[in-house]
């Protein structure tokens, strides 16, 4: 069975879903702004649920990204992209000088396979509570 | 275009991913062990990167979980579902009494759609850092 959207085949929507995630973590990376910006539908929103931030339109959001302190390196662990959704999952490791971080990213899509939503989380490292041991290997 | 694996579109496969995630968390709501098995490959693994723990097997995983203290509620807010990968990420809103916490959930499947591979996070609220309030709202 295969179910269609817009004309156009499940697959060739998540490859475009997962290509769309792809340039975006290269034009971050490579601090192209103008690059990182054409990924981007001009109303999109960027949502912080952890400490409750918002950030409305693409301008500002560039600009969020452009005064981030650099000297980050980004690698993708994961994606995971949806054709049926137009909506996509990444994890990635985030290094910043002895410092290495998790952070998750959902993304969501409009029409023209621009980014209309990001969603970032920031997961830090914790001790494990008592009471587990005996099911549990550290690593 | 439509790419098929296996004998199955891609859309196909993404609607059995995104069923045995729902399933997942129906069995775990409702506390019936047997049925969450069910959606475990028998060698599933289970992965916590920020305490760096790790389950080994679906016998321990499911008792992990019965061991785990009960009341919580846990409401799904997004399935993404991967046809091409086998794979899913979610995000869940967990409550427990007056606390609420964001949770997220990476799943990979076998070839026969069961879950071989659970990544959880959990991402604490924290205060946004100073310098873009210019940029950022709070919600």
């Amino acid at each position: 069975m295969t179910v269609m959207s817009g004309g156009k085949g499940v697959a060739w929507v998540a490859a475009q879903v997962r290509a769309a995630v792809e340039a975006y973590w290269a034009a971050a990376g490579a601090r192209d702004w103008s690059a990182f910006a054409a990924t981007l539908a001009d109303d999109m929103v960027y949502d912080l649920p952890q400490s409750r931030e918002r950030i409305l339109g693409k301008e500002r959001y560039v600009r969020f990204n452009r005064e981030y302190p650099g000297g980050r390196q980004v690698r993708i662990e994961r994606i995971v992209a949806d054709g049926e959704g137009r909506q996509a999952a990444a994890r990635t490791l985030v290094t910043l000088g002895p410092e290495e971080m998790h952070a998750i990213h959902f993304f969501t899509f409009d029409e023209d396979g621009r980014i209309a939503g990001v969603t970032d989380f920031w997961p830090e490292a914790y001790e494990p509570p008592a009471g587990r041991e005996h099911l549990v290997e550290r690593y």
